[in-house]
């Protein structure tokens, strides 16, 4: 089955959708839990089922350096790999370069870098971005292009912009050809992959909208937002999100990388993102952070050491089913790995919960209404600072 | 609910028998998963039902230190704190203050020592280790017991068994107060609770004899064998286990504490035991060293990163069914504790399901040829010795 996306029905700029790929059917708005190595952190595969994930994140340059694109194509790709059945969308590892690698040297032809873990270097063109990502046969693949820190000046974000378009063109046009037919050495292990472009131009709306309009040219079955959610004001986000969406396609999906908290999901959707990934949920859940619908939690706290109530009374998931307050912080306190794999269980099983929410919402055609019980409530609050 | 056990048919020494405990029937021969802290590692309980765990092993050492005895009195015992419905057995704590405690004192009144983890002093004598024990509400519940090193003399064995049978009255005779009536300071939790002695004496028979008769004198629900598999040859370990159950009374439950591997499950049972605990599958699983059908496992080995076989082909677990050696070995070398989820579970469904064979075995008069079969078969074998 061949990538495609559906805007069902809309709430203001709010979209309902369902995209078809190769391994099902996701509906959006939607959240990807990021399973950085092939795995979730701390999850089975069947939880992320159980919480109701529809998508998961692969990230490219974890899985280059290991256990690497070639191992995995022999294995069928990384589904089979991984034995997730579902869709994957893996990024194009750009982010990780430039936030993990070391000694990395940016030219116009592509990123060279050592590896984090053990030194070996790397050459991350385009082309190869797309093969590896061929290799790994994701549902949707992602461009590389080159991630700016912030704050950037105007004329940084400007040649940057300008090269991660060269990339874009790039990545197409060597996806197109592995489409056409045979590339020797790159083996296609998904064939109905599709292929997202990426809007950079920091927080410059004037280069936001020339890097969309020059993606948009290029043509890609999805667009994205990237270099947002990297420190910058976050109404300033709120802004170049929604311009930026007013300069895409209504027929193609909206990917906003790398965010975001409860907040920033049901106010990019409310300016038209239809997909969102970010790390908050696994690694807060790690840290003993937790979302509620009462407010956050940090389970460390002493005040839970005799609180008999589960961590969230509206939440159904397992965690939540089985096991008390007073349960989780003695786990976490002993340093049990199960206090991250229960931690886990309910953070995601939260987030997923405010997707399939957010779409009730627009189905309904109360998203208005939604979005501001929601932040009314309590669940922006922390119990605990 | 009250203790009781009952022997339902046997095959030679081998014993197929039922424990009816105030939370729930047991089949026996019974394997216990250890959970140390109030939690098996690396697993959620409903793991543990899946591999058909219907006991599990507390440590009173452990759970005294935190979150406290006390605490989980007021949560209403350790099943309600932890969530688990089904049977426990916790142990003394004698064995972790000999083993894990600091700047340890015994003397005829008890054992006084100092937290592994912050170094805050206690005195556990036998009254207050059946207190503690009260507290939890365990199904069954330990006497305390010294614990000897091994290799001792004679009479280094001689001393400590006889203290240890001293301790062993004092627990019997606590425990009868909190039965008798309500004890100022102490929660009973589970007024259904069973208590086991402990026969101790090294292997020495003559002590082992002389212990077995006195701990059978002052009357237990069921008697443990303690004090081997501390590093003594195996064959001894077999003859003391031999020799000691001939002592025992053949209505009451036999419990081989500490032991084993899966031959020593085969074997002890062939020898008339009917419950083993060991942290032997868990701590494996964490290292990466897996039980097969077709001999063991050390999933890190580089034979196994393009193997796309299950784990066991024999295993039904969620683990073998789900996923490939190549990706069990990519997440241990990641360092991925999903490695360590997924691994306890495959160890733990493999002695939980040897267990089940084990019975069924001695049902149908079987188990001579069972045990012939297993020492045959390649489970014993090391595939990366």
């Amino acid at each position: 089955m061949a990538f495609s996306f559906t805007v069902r029905s809309t709430d203001g700029a709010a979209r309902l959708g369902e995209f078809q790929t190769p391994h099902g059917v996701v509906q959006a708005p939607t959240f990807m839990p990021v399973g950085t190595q092939g795995v979730v952190k701390a999850t089975r595969h069947r939880d992320l089922e159980e919480a109701g994930a529809e998508i998961i994140l692969g990230n490219t340059y974890h899985l280059l350096l290991r256990p690497g694109d070639e191992l995995i194509a022999r294995r069928g790709g990384l589904h089979r790999f991984i034995g997730w059945n579902r869709p994957i969308l893996t990024d194009s590892g750009g982010f990780q370069v430039f936030s993990l690698a070391q000694r990395r040297v940016i030219t116009d032809e592509g990123a060279e870098f050592q590896s984090h873990l053990d030194g070996s270097r790397y050459l991350l063109t385009p082309e190869r971005a797309t093969d590896i990502q061929s290799r790994l046969g994701s549902d949707i693949a992602m461009v590389l292009d080159e991630c700016l820190a912030f704050p950037a000046t105007h004329e940084a974000a400007a040649a940057s912009m300008t090269r991660s378009i060269q990339w874009a063109q790039r990545c197409r046009r060597r996806l197109l050809e592995l489409q056409a037919g045979p590339v020797a050495g790159v083996t296609v292990t998904n064939p109905g992959q599709a292929q997202f472009g990426i809007v950079q131009g920091g927080v410059f709306q004037d280069l936001r909208d020339e890097s969309a309009g020059a993606t948009v040219d290029i043509g890609f079955e999805g667009y994205a937002m990237g270099g947002l959610s990297v420190g910058e004001p976050i109404d300033q986000m709120y802004a170049v999100v929604g311009d930026t969406v007013g300069r895409l396609p209504p027929d193609a999906p909206r990917y906003l990388m790398g965010a975001g908290t409860p907040d920033d999901l049901v106010e990019c959707v409310a300016r038209g993102v239809d997909m969102f990934d970010c790390v908050l949920p696994t690694r807060n859940a790690r840290n003993g952070q937790l979302f509620t619908s009462e407010g956050r939690i940090n389970i460390r706290n002493a005040r839970y050491a005799e609180d008999d109530s589960p961590l969230d009374p509206r939440c159904g998931c397992y965690t939540c089913r089985h096991h008390s307050r007073a349960y989780l912080r003695h786990l976490y306190m002993a340093g049990e790995m199960t206090a991250g794999a229960l931690n886990t269980l309910h953070n995601l099983s939260y987030y997923l919960d405010t997707m399939r929410r957010i779409r009730d919402a627009i189905a309904f055609r109360t998203f208005d209404r939604f979005r501001l019980d929601f932040f009314r409530s309590a669940s922006r609050l922390s119990l605990d600072s």
